[in-house]
């Protein structure tokens, strides 16, 4: 799209604006799930401002255009929003950076807000409902002013839903809702209403293509202690799948009749979890029913793998380990020979090599591949447009994964080009202490999981250094890249649901960016297994065991910044990872593993 | 007291229940000014059942006496509670094992609970409310029904309070003032009214002697953009000070009036600490006010210690120091010559030492001194009743303290006596592993305090081991030896409250306690230093610097346990330790701190 487009919109958004007496027009990057990748019908900020970065806000009144990002997308929203109407609001952690503060400084009192209520959480409504009560600001909901002008708006996708082959699946769908129904009972709830698609994919065993690199599909559910119902697009559903929900008295409705049934819902003591569900569904139960704010139980079931999936998450971590040693032989090859390779070519390769692999279903994510100064942007992806070639020196971060019928991988690894400086290795050298110091914790079960990041980040803020992200995510079972509610960052709060259990997987990805130089971020993820200990009175203990398979470079490691123990895990790790993908491998890849999993 | 008291007590508050209606009484350990240490006046709780406890909360019904205490207090109280009518209530982490899950249990719907007011803070308050809410209970908090039956009940305190040296402080009680005022201005608060016993201290630089081991005074405060008003018994007043206040405007009215006050007070926005106000106070002013509800500004500034404090604080730990060289000395002669020596006489002995020195007020607490299995109860105290004798092998534990005039100490040592075990040794190792690893810690600026306690567990998490209390809290300078907001802990949430800034003084003290057999506990109090690193671009950095000087007992370690890093943080403490005691120290004692700070 060009610039031109932007002003134009713009304008017209600014008549339905006046049409319906609203002075600022609101929107987030939403979709009715709350989901981190929206369906095209959802791109509503990409469409009006042509930013491409994945989170942001609008704010648009008749004389002004906004658009709120954080920090890793200020150069690239910088350019995108050239000549658009939009002028960039870097956020950062002030209060005072927020669209809120604009809001609350720059409307007149008794303003009117249009926020399409389709899109925006229980959770983020709260927030600004506040700044609205204490300006006297008036919420509109209920319009889709974009809807109005949107002329060749995309449809919803109806792409075809699967179910999980039963050997990869721990409990059925019915044992599942079971155990949901179980938890509405102590928590003294009647009826749940889940619009999470993670959280729907892994209660029905069931996985989609609706939105980039989650095996989701859009769906809603309704949960009580008799009925279960499925709102969702039939035409996604097998008619064995439809016969199989039959004999499980599970219900079909149309996605579009969702709001309709919650507004003929009554009495009913509803459990929602406010970060994921639109203000718009919470305000129709309301009107009849009691609602109470949790997190989904399945939220919390979901993040706890059986001892069956992490099973297939290991054999689908040798899958993606055999991929990686044949992408980085290749790697190591064309360097050698001064094949000319830019980023582009990273991201082609490593996603061919996967796709040889069985079960391949897609990539977790966008390839993240950066040389030097792109590797400095934590979210940096080439693009056709803008890509740089591999060539100097200096430093190569890739960040990929892979979704597999069997598990979802997640791995960063940097790889030195030519000859990099000192400080890249000694930086490098730090990075790989802060993920070994994180790898090697033994921690009570039950601690809340931001806790343990200030033990991964001590040998960076020794040296004044530290990194502007958490250091680990929840990772889905086939399922998101990214899920929680576990999250080791010292700049989330430790609330009762980041406490860390049995089965969770979790990244473990320290780094360290100097802007406009180089990147390095070094990614396993790891399983919580329980450390048992003969002496139990202190409690019961839980560590990591590293799942992801793939050498770390060692040619780029300063040997004396290391200690004993640190290069004890090292080679430890180096010698699990040879014997579980030498069987696989053969010929140079087979050398090239060995060479690069030697003791130091 | 013997148990004939108690029980008769229990007739006389059942029948006084019975006159008013009263179904259950709840009595909270507090005053209104919510202290760690009561005037004898408020009581109550060791007056009904004889338990010397710091902690714990009744339940009385007509069928039933309960006292609820945490794990410290266990085996003491049920050996104090024998005969007395009540029953041992053991607290837990767990929710169903506290005193609200028990009235939501055993309660019938409508009844009628009496709980003092003016001794319950608003804070627990709104929990006991909640659960009177979902059960229907009503609450009567205008009573106080031991007032009732407690003939001989002492009266209030009326000791003289005491201005600081003006070389002690480094602002005035006026600077103070203004910068309370300006924080309630930023807070669009009014009028502050403040009940905190050592914020009242802290802004009046004035210190007294009204309960033990805290050098504070009973007060209330009230401050607005105009008025100071001082609640306080003007007998506690010098002529001198009482000119002084009025020439700084600051008014005087009696203790008995602040409820009076309150009352009269109209149209204002009152910033108020829900943990520290009691819920009586609370509701006087919500009357006629609006509530702000936020920590109080003068517990923020006051944990941030000046450099003229930090400064005064080294001095004084350099004569508590020199006390305890003295008295580790006279311990080591004794064991040597065989004299007997009990758990008492290390209590008398310290004290005498610490006594000799200039600018000593009294202990910061009760002497800790535990012979191996009274080591292991963390707040074991000796008493003329029940004290072990210093003789066999094992390990000897002192925390203990004092308050001088330009500061207060806290500090924790282990002495082996006989051939301590090898088992002793690992732990005694595992604790100093434990202790050096948070000393040498490198943090951001604003961290929140209970993220660094898993950097200090390390070193006993991966043997399975643990201990049941904090690792820090906050220390005042002279004044309260636990003092908030900060607190280094797992267990606490990591709130707003308890981020980390510059100058704020805090107790590192690790333990690992072997119940019926002994405990292990090496503390120093620290305080915040900035560490600056040439580049900024990572923000502002903290380090701790170790206030507390005496020799860390070496006989006990390990020495193949640490690391060359731990030794060398040891042999510079030492070292410290030292260069700035031995100018004080001659002869004998002197040689033993030669002799006890030797590189390792």
């Amino acid at each position: 799209m060009n610039s031109k487009d932007s002003l134009e919109k713009l304008k017209l958004l600014r008549a339905e604006m006046q049409k319906h007496q609203i002075d600022a027009f609101v929107a987030m990057s939403a979709d009715p799930h709350m989901s981190e990748y929206l369906p095209d019908y959802w791109k509503v900020r990409l469409w009006l401002t042509g930013f491409t970065g994945s989170v942001g806000t609008i704010v648009i009144t008749q004389d002004f255009a906004g658009l709120w990002v954080d920090g890793r997308y200020w150069v690239q929203a910088e350019q995108q929003l050239l000549n658009t109407g939009f002028v960039l609001q870097k956020q950062t952690a002030e209060e005072s950076s927020t669209h809120l503060a604009w809001l609350t400084k720059n409307l007149e009192k008794n303003a009117k807000i249009s926020v399409n209520g389709q899109t925006i959480s229980v959770q983020q409504f709260d927030a600004l409902k506040q700044i609205a009560k204490q300006n006297h600001f008036q919420i509109e909901t209920q319009l889709d002013l974009i809807d109005q002008i949107w002329d060749d708006r995309p449809t919803l996708p109806v792409e075809a839903i699967w179910q999980m082959r039963s050997d990869l699946t721990a409990q059925t769908r019915l044992e599942k809702i079971s155990h949901i129904r179980q938890a509405l009972h102590e928590k003294n709830a009647s009826a749940h209403f889940i619009s999470a698609l993670d959280d729907i994919a892994w209660i029905f065993n069931c996985r989609g293509s609706d939105v980039e690199y989650n095996p989701v599909f859009l769906a809603h559910l309704f949960i009580d202690q008799h009925r279960t119902v499925l709102f969702i697009d039939a035409a996604k559903l097998s008619t064995e799948l439809k016969t199989q929900f039959n004999d499980e008295h599970i219900e079909i409705q149309a996605y579009e009749q969702t709001q309709n049934f919650l507004t003929q819902l009554k009495d009913q003591h509803v459990l929602i979890d406010p970060a994921k569900v639109s203000i718009l569904h919470a305000q129709t139960i309301i009107q009849h029913n009691q609602l109470i704010q949790d997190i989904n139980p399945s939220t919390l079931f979901k993040s706890q793998k059986h001892d069956l999936e992490i099973a297939h998450v290991r054999n689908a971590m040798q899958k993606d380990g055999v991929a990686l040693c044949h992408f980085f032989h290749w790697l190591e090859t064309a360097l050698k020979t001064q094949q000319p390779i830019n980023e582009l070519d990273i991201d082609k390769k490593i996603t061919a090599f996967r796709a040889q692999q069985s079960g391949f279903i897609g990539l977790s994510f966008s390839t993240i591949a950066g040389f030097n100064a792109n590797g400095a942007l934590p979210h940096y992806r080439a693009t056709e447009e803008n890509y740089s070639d591999i060539q100097g020196d200096g430093l190569l971060l890739i960040d990929s994964g892979g979704q597999y019928e069997d598990g979802t991988t997640d791995i960063t690894r940097v790889v030195p080009i030519g000859q990099p400086s000192a400080q890249q290795k000694r930086d490098y050298t730090l990075v790989l202490k802060c993920h070994i110091a994180l790898a090697q914790t033994v921690f009570p079960e039950g601690i809340a999981a931001p806790l343990l990041d200030a033990i991964t980040r001590q040998a960076l803020w020794k040296q004044g250094l530290d990194y502007r992200h958490g250091t680990g995510h929840g990772v889905g079972y086939a399922l998101n890249v990214h899920e929680g509610p576990q999250v080791i960052s010292y700049y989330s709060p430790a609330t009762i649901y980041t406490k860390l259990h049995k089965g969770m997987i979790t990244s473990n990805e320290p780094g360290l960016y100097h802007e406009g130089k180089y990147g390095i971020r070094i990614e396993n993820l790891v399983v919580n297994q329980p450390k048992v200990f003969q002496d139990q009175t202190y409690g019961h203990f839980l560590e990591f065991e590293t799942l992801t398979l793939c050498p770390i470079d060692q040619s780029c490691i300063v040997l004396d910044l290391l200690s004993n123990d640190e290069k004890s895990w090292l080679n430890q790790y180096h010698q699990m990872v040879r014997e579980r993908l030498s069987p696989d491998l053969k010929g140079e890849v087979l050398t090239w593993l060995i060479n690069n999993t030697q003791p130091i």
